[in-house]
Order: C-alpha cells, then structure tokens, then sequence
C-alpha cells in the first residue's frame, strides 16, 4: 500500500466489480460500480434496490447522488 | 465502456427518456428527462407524482432542486 | 428542444407564469414567477400559502431561499 | 418589471418596509428590513418573534441567519 | 442607518455588548459579544446557557459555531 | 481585548487546556484540547465522552468533525 | 507537541492503525485506517460494522463518506 493511499484509489479499484452503497435513508444499491466523482455521484449497472436485506426492486443503471451515501463497500 | 466514464455521462445517455427520480422526502416524480446540470438539478416533461408506487398528479414539465434528490434511475 | 437544454431554461421559460413552489417542510407556494437565481432562490409575485391543496395565506410579493425548495411546476 | 429582474431586487425594494421571516423551525420574525446579504442574514429592527401567529417576544433589533430562513414577505 | 448596511454590522454594534444567541437546537446562550467571523462563528465572554428561559450552566467563555444559530438579539 | 478579535483567537487561547466539545447529537467530549482548523475540526488528547453528564467512554485522542460541533467551552 | 499541530495530523499518525468511525446515524465501523482525505472521506480495510457495541457486519475494505461522520478514535 503506498503511503500516500487516498479514498477515491479505493473506490477506483472497485470499479467494475459489485458493491454495495448505503444511503442516509437506510436503503442499500447493490450493484457493478461504473462510475463515480469527487462528490462521490456513484452510477451503478446491474443494480437492485435492498432494505433491510431483502431485495425490493431490481433497478438496472442507476444514478445515486453523492450526498445521500454513508458508505460503500465490497459485496 | 470507456475506463473513464463519469456519473454525468449517465444521466446524459438518459436524455430524452423516461426516468424515475426519488427524493429525499420519499415521493418518486417519473417523467422524461429533458435537462440536468452538475447540482443535479433535473427537468422532468411529462412528469407525474407517485407517492408509495400510486400516481397522485399530473404534472407536466418540473424543475428538481439536485439537493433532494437520492437516485435516477431509467423507469 | 435545444440538445443542450439546462434547468435553469426551464425556469426562464415559466418567467410571469403561475408556478406551484414546493418546500422541504411541504408548504406549497403558488405565484407568478418573477425572479430566480443559480441558488434557486425564487421570487412570486401575487402569491398564496398552501398546506395540503388549502389556501393558508394570501402573501403578495414573497422570497423563497432556494435550499428550501424541492420542485417547481407549472400549476 | 426588468426582464432580468433577481431575487435580491425584491429584498431590495423591501428595505425599511414590514416583513416577515419564517424560518425552518416554524417561528416568526416581523419587523422592519434593515440589512440582508447574498446569504440571505437578514437583520430586522423593531422585531417581534410569533409563534402560530401569536407575539411570543419582543426584540429590537435581531439577525437572523440566512440558512435557516425559508421564506420572506412583506407584512 | 446608511443606505448599504449590511447583516454584519449590526453585529459589529453590539460587540462587548451583552446578547443572547439562539440554535437549531433550541438552547439559548447569553454572554458579552467577544468575537463573530463570516461564518458567524461567535465568541462570548461570561457565558450562560438557558433551556426554555431558566439558566442552566455558567459557562464563562464559548465559542459557537456559525452552522448552529438561527437568530442573534440583544439580551 | 483587540478590537478585531476572532472567533478563532479564542480557540487558540484554549490549545493544551481542557476543553467540552458538544455536538448536535448531544454527545459531550471533554480532553485536551490538541488542535483545530477553520471547519472547527478538533483534536483532543485524554479525552473522554459524557452523555448527560455521565463518562461513558475513554478515548485517549479522538478526532472530531467541525460540522457535528454546537459548542465549545473550557472545562 | 509541534505548536502548529493541526487535525489531520492526528489522522495521519492513525494511518495502518485500528480505528473506530462513528457516524450521524450511530452506526460505528471498525477497521485499519487506509486512507483519508481533507473532506474527512476515509477507507478502512479489514473492517466490521457494530451497532450498540455488538459487531453486525464484517466488511472488508470499505469507503465512508466524511459528512456522515461525527468522530474518528483509535480502538
């Protein structure tokens, strides 16, 4: 790991590989990581909607606004 | 895929059709995307209401404040 | 419609038109769109109160800070 | 009406006049417009505070941070 | 008054002068205005904290962040 | 007191000094107060976490994010 | 102590080391710190999530939004 490790190099690597964000109000995208910005935008392909674990909504491509995330890890 | 493409480019392969966008406040407004900028500010044409998945208006071209916006999602 | 079409147009186009002007507390402002700037600050001319579709107030002349806001429309 | 009117302008013929500032929790401030700035601080002279319409306190002179100001009007 | 005041003044008027800070959190501190920034940071000097009007802590001096405040009066 | 004294210069005079850090969620820091920057991020060493007045926790340093922050006030 | 000591000082000291990540919503997460960046954006790896003090989730690398959190401690 290089000393000067940033946030968004994280993000970066998940690109492509399917994650999950979680939002302000509790609900979860899981999802391929397409893309993101430095307000962490996040699109995600191939993506449904959880809460509480159980899947509500199967979503396709969505767009999630930065300011709405708590976190985003690793599925 | 391009290696660097951005959220925006996603709400720009949108244009011109049907999207959902939810906010914060929980109401869904589903219409066809006519415009956006880096706020996510949104305009909707031939938009309606739904509140819990039930249309509750009809109403026409609107104007989203990015800030309350969580996802966009195609419909 | 211009390919790069950007919110704002739209308010520009609803100028000295009736617009309905929701808020994040879910009072609903109804006046002739007189002003906006890039915050989304908005003036209405000759406007009413609504909370759930009933007239409150007649208001005259009001400033509404844009961070309020959640959606503009057409009445 | 200017065609370029903004929403300031209309602050600015409010100056020395009655208004009323409501605020996101709820409360009232009426008195006679002395000062505002691009973040919308709003200093009133001569003020009262309401609450559901009823005169809870008298203040003289009062600023009023603009982030939690929702809508100004004249009295 | 002169005809460009601003929202600042009214609080360089009353530095060393006793008053009472309100926040969005409903708690009252009253001391002697020592410092404010644009941000409206403020500092006071022998400081109280009151709840619903009763004194609660003697606090001596406090710095209150800007963010926090609704309203700034003289006691 | 230098007549342009700022908020700032007060957090300064309190480095190394015990300081309580309230936050908007209630929680109280009391520690050393270590460092700070113009968002009010602070650092505090030997510090410990009150909840209505009662320690809950020891936390030797902890850093603590400006826009959580109500108050700040010596010990 | 340098005199000049500033906050993210103290997270880069932290830097490899076990840490906790409490955030607005009182969730904590528990992991090496990574990365972090001056919006307080930080990346845990080999972290889990607790609620309450009882670990819910293990979650590997994952991203935090900064504006979701409130203080950063070492375990």
């Amino acid at each position: 790991m290089a000393e000067t490790s940033r946030p968004l190099d994280a993000l970066n690597r998940a690109r492509n590989k399917r994650v999950i964000v979680e939002l302000k109000n509790d609900k979860q995208y899981i999802g391929k990581l397409n893309a993101f910005d430095i307000h962490i935008n996040v699109v995600l392909d191939e993506s449904e909607e959880r809460v509480n674990g159980e899947v509500k909504r199967k979503l396709g491509t969505i767009f999630i606004r930065g300011d709405t995330i708590t976190i985003i890890s690793p599925e």
